[in-house]
């Protein structure tokens, strides 16, 4: 059995800086419907066809009229409007209103020529077919001229803009039914390993379930990309890379587990390289040392470690921002803040930087991690903290900065088995 | 035209009390791989069928050995130890270890019968078939026992329990390949009103087009529900019957818009009572007065304000805990919190509660109210505070109970046109 060295380790930062500088945003657009494009990202600033409203409309049940028919009204001795028509929200009256005269408007109706201004049902008197106004209804009241909610050529989404509710709802209302967006890239998982089975296979001694393609898949959907996961590929170089070749052609983005340390099996550090230059192999960070990836034109490989835990740790502070940015995101997936440590977060190794990832007990921050090759060593962790390397401990009390998740890893509810009485 | 009044306006928490008392969660379950299930609800609480790791294992690479074979060994004074053999991951060692016997053993592998211990390679030194061990390593040393991970019957995941990467992760680890989830909602949304053209249809003098869609969709998505939308129906009460009768039968839930308040054309509140018995008609709350809903069977029907703001927000503070609970999901949608305000809020009508959409600048929020006619009212909107009927005014430097919305409302980019110089 045959173990290599890694060579110097790359740095966090740098490691992390060498992805996302190498990363190429996605191209590709589709069109799709706006109901459909909430989350999505806008590939196009899209501008106000038209203004928003588009006529003079009234936003309330009432009367149009001429403001200055009204000038001098008081309670006492109120105005009489004669009423020639009624407008529902569909319709207009046919011609301007003259001297004296009312509509009848429901709210959203469109405001007769000759018109400026509506009173409300509620404020006057009905007599037959006059109607009597108290006092000087305000040229303009309850009325919204057009370009009122938005003018034409109002930016309503910009383009890498991630599509809210009332963007795509002031994207419909100019009558624009569907949005260019960037597709969701791509994501495609391999893992590879001889002890690996799928989950679904006939259990056989010495032989784990590979586990990675659930967390990371679940992370790439987070991301708002979609995953696409293997089979298990067995510890033969050129089954390794015909896969991996495979994967690249179809995917935006290729991310390979297990096989990425410096061991006789690890087979990525000898193929990885084959498909471009190698951006790092080895970073100086515990969990996730045995991480290696390689830019291939404009695509990269990730080599990620197999076990599950430096696995999905890996995934939040090395590859989300990169997935993010693959996918016109802005954010790396994470807001920073600051916490008090409820208990001693101690470097996993000298010289490296520790990922200690965090769950939050009342307002204090309490360590969750209890190795990397236990996935409950995230249960319940919501954030994560960094020691730096050559820290060697944080002491409790201490005031911390932290990543918050989001998603976050795990909601803690992964919980001991109840023992039989 | 003929208006009616409202009868006594529901409050605000007695409205959302009585739809969340009504709505039934959701009982279809659907099975689907676990690597597509970020997010989906536990439909079954789900614990391991097996211990993980399954066998003891070493998460390092070194010699699987004998605890009691390095007593009192020494660096001057080493143990040497016979190599009779090497196990990659997926291998186990076909016999037990004899004393003074070593085993090289991969990260993964099976501890073979007989050891109890694995000393790291960069421990030890190799001379020819034989190892030498500077040290006593204890008993354990390396090896994750059965269960270290967790139990056999550890719970992975709880019924109603949201799945994280995490769960997925310890759910795969043992083998399984799908999990039971609850179906996602489906949620109908039927506008209706003569004013009203879908985006796409050509522009009509006195039309708008239909916006709500885009908007309710976009919030039923994000409470984790599919949102199947209607082209408009007009202001017909036998078609506007049969179409909510229709989205009954096969939604969950239905959403109906506009035509929802008391005027000649608002036929809601004579259709739907012959649905099921009335929740309400009237909340007393701006903006989203004119909202009705009615139970028929296990099902709502909930009749929204067709103000695109009103129904927006409507959706925010009455519907998304509705939703919520019927997708069985926890929490309402939203977060509580405290803030300062950053400029006067004023009711909009004395009497009623008032929803003011709240922005943050710096570490103060502001109201983004500009009528519940125009969406752009809710532009960077990403909580909202509630004024009590009868508050008349917050001052500015109020500190104000908020609801933080995820995902908030709007991102804020609506922006101003540019104008031509």
């Amino acid at each position: 059995m045959e173990m290599h060295a890694f060579g110097a380790l790359t740095p966090v930062e740098v490691a992390r800086g060498r992805l996302l500088r190498a990363v190429r945003p996605i191209d590709r657009v589709e069109r799709i419907p706006v109901e459909a494009a909430f989350g999505r990202v806008a590939a196009r600033t899209i501008r106000a066809p038209i203004p928003i409203p588009t006529f003079a409309r009234t936003t309330w049940d009432g009367y149009a009229l001429r403001s200055e028919d009204t000038h001098g009204a008081t309670t006492r001795a109120p105005v009489d409007l004669r009423v020639v028509g009624e407008v529902f929200a569909e319709q207009s009256f046919p011609r301007a209103l003259r001297r004296g005269e009312a509509v009848a408007i429901a709210t959203g109706g469109a405001i007769p020529r000759g018109a400026d201004a509506v009173v409300i049902f509620e404020e006057v008197e009905r007599e037959g077919s006059k109607v009597l106004v108290p006092r000087p209804i305000p040229r303009g009241d309850r009325v919204s001229p057009p370009g009122h909610d938005f003018a034409r050529g109002t930016v309503l989404a910009r383009r890498g803009e991630e599509l809210s509710a009332v963007a795509l709802g002031a994207i419909a209302a100019c009558g624009v039914p569907t949005v260019p967006v960037y597709a969701r890239p791509i994501v495609a998982i391999v893992p590879n390993g001889n002890e690996l089975l799928s989950p679904g296979d006939r259990p056989r001694k010495g032989r784990i379930y590979e586990s990675n393609n659930a967390t990371l898949a679940a992370i790439v959907s987070a991301a708002g990309a979609t995953a696409r996961t293997e089979a298990p590929v067995p510890d033969q170089p050129e089954r390794i890379e015909r896969s991996l070749r495979a994967a690249l052609a179809s995917a935006d983005l290729v991310l390979a587990t297990g096989g990425s340390s410096v061991g006789e099996r690890d087979h990525l550090p000898r193929i990885l390289p084959k498909f471009g230059p190698l951006l790092f192999h080895g970073i100086a960070v515990r969990a996730g040392k045995p991480t290696l990836a390689v830019r291939v034109g404009p695509k990269l490989v990730i080599g990620m470690p197999g076990h599950p835990t430096s696995c999905l740790v890996n995934m939040y502070w090395l590859v989300l921002p990169v997935l993010r940015k693959l996918g016109r995101r802005s954010g790396p997936g994470w807001t920073e803040g600051w916490a008090v440590l409820g208990s001693d977060a101690v470097a996993a190794t000298p010289g490296l930087a520790t990922v200690v990832p965090l769950e939050f007990r009342g307002d204090r921050a309490y360590s969750t991690y209890r190795g990397s090759s236990v996935i409950t060593s995230l249960r319940g962790a919501s954030a994560y903290a960094m020691l730096r390397p050559g820290q060697r401990i944080v002491r409790a009390g201490a005031r911390i900065r932290v990543y918050h998740l989001d998603p976050p890893l795990g909601p803690g509810r992964i919980e001991a088995a109840r023992r039989n009485r």
